[in-house]
């Protein structure tokens, strides 16, 4: 069986999910891609969680077509290959409907940064996409998910903002790898139930000055970092 | 003892919803219909699930006689049969009071479709019902609370739209199965919480637009569903 | 030791609103009485819950005299002795510090009763108290805490309003046994949770209406009750 | 290895604290001191708390110098550093962004105290610090952290007021122990979720009277203490 790493690799980042609660039923899917060779692994589409095993990952090209897999892949499947594509830097994908980022998918609203808990991850909000077109919903709908996110970004880096709320549906993560994308889907689910809460408190309260999101942001990121233990 | 299956697929639909933090103590009931014998099997009433077994479920006809069983059947059985008289698709019901939709309900407004998550499963507004009068709580309570549940459904489909919030009550759900129904019960508890944030976040939040809300629907349901293993 | 079983069920009630999530650190007490004997079992102050015995509960009689255990009792005692007092009718009383039912005490309003759930254990609104003058806390604060609560109950039924918001303070519940104010405990912590998020959705959400308060509280108590197996 | 027992506290409070759900992966940090010593314990930066063992604990004097450990430390020494000269009665402190705490602190205000469990352990609103400057955030930022909290402490005793909001960031909180310092960050999110709810219901809620506010917290504290069992 082909890229037994990378098979792991995406169940692991299925299986996160969910252990973190971010996951109702089969709301939710992770991928990873291996940039050699060209092949994105990703969770079949409809199959419980309790008994998924590597194998049942689906290999697809970046063209969706199905490389290796008896099961049908996720049916966000065009969404991912379409991230993957515009995003080089990216390794892993994650969508999920958690429930406090869902609800600002469906508020239609931008999560702005209130905190350091978001400065350490988002350098800047978390986007929401514009609402696709009578014409994108008919043709192509998967697809034309990540065309609406990959425009949004199109002047944004994605590894400075390495998710997005897709209006009225739910958000879509990523990162370097796999695990990556499922740590920022957990992390961003807690900064949306901590923004919720902050503006029940004081609907009127600040986003964090420029200077201190910097200093947060890249004290985990770039050159500069300095947290962890290297 | 008549109708294993059934009773065992009456016991699992209870079963499901108290492992999903639907039913505090006792509060909810779930039940399925063996159409060809016109049985239905039902929760008996203030049970406790530990030691709930497949025997413990009462039989029943369609005029709420107890065919088999010791034990009293659910308090709110009327209302279950009601809906399976009016609604010949369904197999299962359930009913719970689970904290969010039942929010829903106390606060006597229907369910706006504000996400995909809610489209997946339901084909409009979660409805609420219009509140009984006088003379319906006197006499036959339970049986009016199904009435006033299949007079709201004259004009709505019971497959597309697989529930309703009784006004200051709590949900009634049902499905093709047993477990369907329990499946419905979960997910309507998980939208009632999306909802009840989104118009926290953004009181203004606008439905789905209706071409989004069909994509969903359908690509769940009916002759064009793309989702799952099949 | 006497009174094995009032200390068992006094223990069991504290246990209970433990392990459903009631109760942080040791912020609750429970106790019960045997009304032959006019002795009260109550928990001991500030004693971690994993490893209470039945012989840590403290036996005093109705004047607050130690009359067995090595411990002092709970430090809200005299309030719990102030209601066996004045409700003679009532067998158990448990006090916790529950975070919805706490946050309506921290509001300073009672809970309407917007749902049926409610109207199944309170025949009207879960009332609140008046605040205690400055020389009711300074003198006698717990035994005046009690009969701020007997004062607004002057004209009410404890049976059926087994409890009551401490204004700024927490909820005191009761019932015929430990058992029953514990399980009351539980169920205002859902009803105080539902009713929040009720008046969230609608601001202006009404109370149920008169007819159906009536019709669900007396299925469950009072002569006509038709619920569970009796 | 040296100091075998401050490192088992430390220990402790970083696991007390994970175990209570205020910490998501590794968004926490608790240390505690040997004032004859002088010597600080604190959790290594970004280490994972499944497998932490009191060895990997950092020892540091009071200008932040390694005295023994291979990790690095936590990213927010220098706060507790400053925490520690400038309160010499305290022996814990503990930094986490627990959800309704940090959502108070986004929102930028203080937590007015509404009820008893507030007071129980708060003498006084939980305070907010003023926003960091430019220069501040640039130079030194975690040490100004510490700064910009006992700035505002120069009128507060840190016994009476144990832990404070950062604004924009997160709480700390501190004790005569580490195990103390881990309890309040405990109770600080309680309280914080309760204040939170409170508000939602009743905006114009009062703060607790000064006497009850007064009687709540010396029924705890200090040589009038009549809780527990000593």
């Amino acid at each position: 069986m082909k890229l037994q790493s990378l098979r792991e690799q995406a169940l692991e980042a299925n299986l996160e999910v969910v252990r973190r609660g971010l996951v109702l039923y089969t709301f939710g899917n992770a991928s990873g891609i291996d940039r050699a060779e060209g092949i994105v692994a990703i969770k079949p589409s409809g199959l419980p969680y309790e008994t998924m095993k590597p194998a049942d990952m689906v290999l697809v090209d970046l063209n969706g077509e199905v490389v290796e897999g008896a099961l049908r892949p996720s049916s966000d499947l065009a969404t991912h290959l379409e991230l993957y594509r515009a995003f080089p830097q990216i390794g892993g994908v994650v969508h999920t409907h958690s429930r406090a980022a869902t609800s600002w998918a469906q508020a239609r609203r931008e999560i702005p940064c209130l905190g350091t808990t978001h400065a350490d991850y988002f350098h800047g909000p978390v986007p929401i996409t514009e609402a696709l077109s009578e014409e994108e919903i008919e043709q192509g709908y998967e697809l034309n998910t990540g065309r609406v996110i990959t425009r949004l970004f199109a002047k944004l880096d994605p590894m400075h903002t390495p998710g997005v709320l897709v209006a009225g549906h739910a958000p879509f993560c990523w990162g370097a790898t796999p695990a990556e994308a499922a740590h920022i889907a957990v992390v961003l689910e807690e900064i949306a139930a901590m923004a919720l809460n902050a503006l029940a408190i004081n609907p009127d309260a600040e986003s964090l000055s420029r200077h201190l999101h910097d200093k947060h942001f890249f004290r985990k990121h770039g050159p500069k970092a300095t947290y962890g233990q290297k």
